[in-house]
């Protein structure tokens, strides 16, 4: 049984939780049900004091000389990661991006179920992605009042952004995957706001190369 | 003139650059062409001292009572990150997710030039994305020979990732911008690996709100 959770957990720890439940889950496909510290160390490219540490601020789940059972270990971290809230998502932006966001992604795996798409362009009106009809933006109150979704996707160009955030947050959106590329100001402290700036994580790979090929151009 | 850089930046310093880029080419957009580290602090939610602190590990750009030029903060950051360099890239896997971002991407802003798309499903083979012919595998040693590219975008499943990777990188691949969803493994250490794990990032968004509501719970 593990122990009880540390209050105050460090944004790096919580950030390797949805790899740590991903290699787990991995493991355990393969056939393994229990594992070391030193053994998932070695296949996560981490030390195993770095693993202990980690899953000690959220009770431990391991057994000294038997290791961890990975079976209960992915349940308490996807517990943890609230994998089976199923919390309600509506998507804003039905272009390639938010279509392909919409049909390629498995919600449900993450603790999201994607209830509703919306968009702007009246011509996409009913158009049918991931099983779902796009609505017109008319519909929002409406739909919003009905099924009180939590999480908005923006798929929507930056320019409206900030203004479609600021009115999710009054019908209640209490968090945001933004895709669009712009930091979101929200005004509450518990909205919470995962960017997904992929612009910015291209950049991260132009910097590299240029930075590498800069390093062998000194060294000749 | 900037000064020269230092040679050890911490890998937050250089996490923050991408944001730098994007929010000083808003200003510039909107006619600002000065600013103090002051008022880009207060734009970007940071403090004035971590900006003049950052801005100075790749050589300072401002000047003591007149704050920072834009255009040219703007082309010095772009310089670093490397966003001229045309960087010859590939994407592999033309499903949902790999058309949406070869078509959604504008790859010439951030450094890169997209070049080839392939898939291993021969009905694929022809359709045309972004201005791009989808090849089949079977071409790939041709036109690596022929264009030397040099990242990789992976929209694959998991399951193929790795072997892909190994082989790319012996084709002479020196980054890989990553969408499935799994860390590969690289045994160059020169070779850049930018993950866009966006499962890991769905479920930040799942943790967000399980353990606000777990607080609150908690309060009552």
């Amino acid at each position: 049984m593990p122990k009880s959770r540390k209050t105050d957990i460090s944004i790096s720890v919580i950030k390797r939780l949805p790899r740590y439940y991903r290699f787990v889950g991995e493991l355990i496909k393969q056939g393994v049900v229990r594992s070391s510290s030193g053994d998932l160390a070695e296949k996560m490219s981490l030390t195993a004091s770095q693993i202990r540490q980690d899953l000690n601020c959220f009770g431990g789940f391991g057994q000294q000389g038997y290791g961890y059972n990975l079976i209960e270990l992915r349940k308490e971290i996807g517990k943890i990661l609230g994998v089976d809230c199923g919390y309600k998502t509506v998507l804003f932006g039905a272009g390639n991006l938010g279509k392909a966001i919409a049909s390629h992604m498995n919600f449900e795996k993450y603790g999201c179920e994607l209830i509703g798409i919306f968009d702007s362009d009246l011509r996409k009106t009913n158009e049918r992605v991931a099983n779902l009809k796009i609505m017109p933006v008319s519909d929002m109150e409406r739909f919003f009042e009905e099924k009180k979704p939590e999480i908005a996707i923006l798929c929507i160009p930056k320019a409206s952004a900030q203004e479609l955030a600021d009115k999710l947050v009054a019908m209640g959106i209490k968090a945001f995957w933004n895709f669009s590329h712009y930091d979101l100001k929200v005004s509450h402290k518990d909205i919470i706001v995962e960017n997904a700036h992929l612009g910015d994580s291209l950049m991260m790979l132009s910097y590299g190369l240029t930075n590498s090929n800069n390093e062998e151009a000194e060294e000749e």
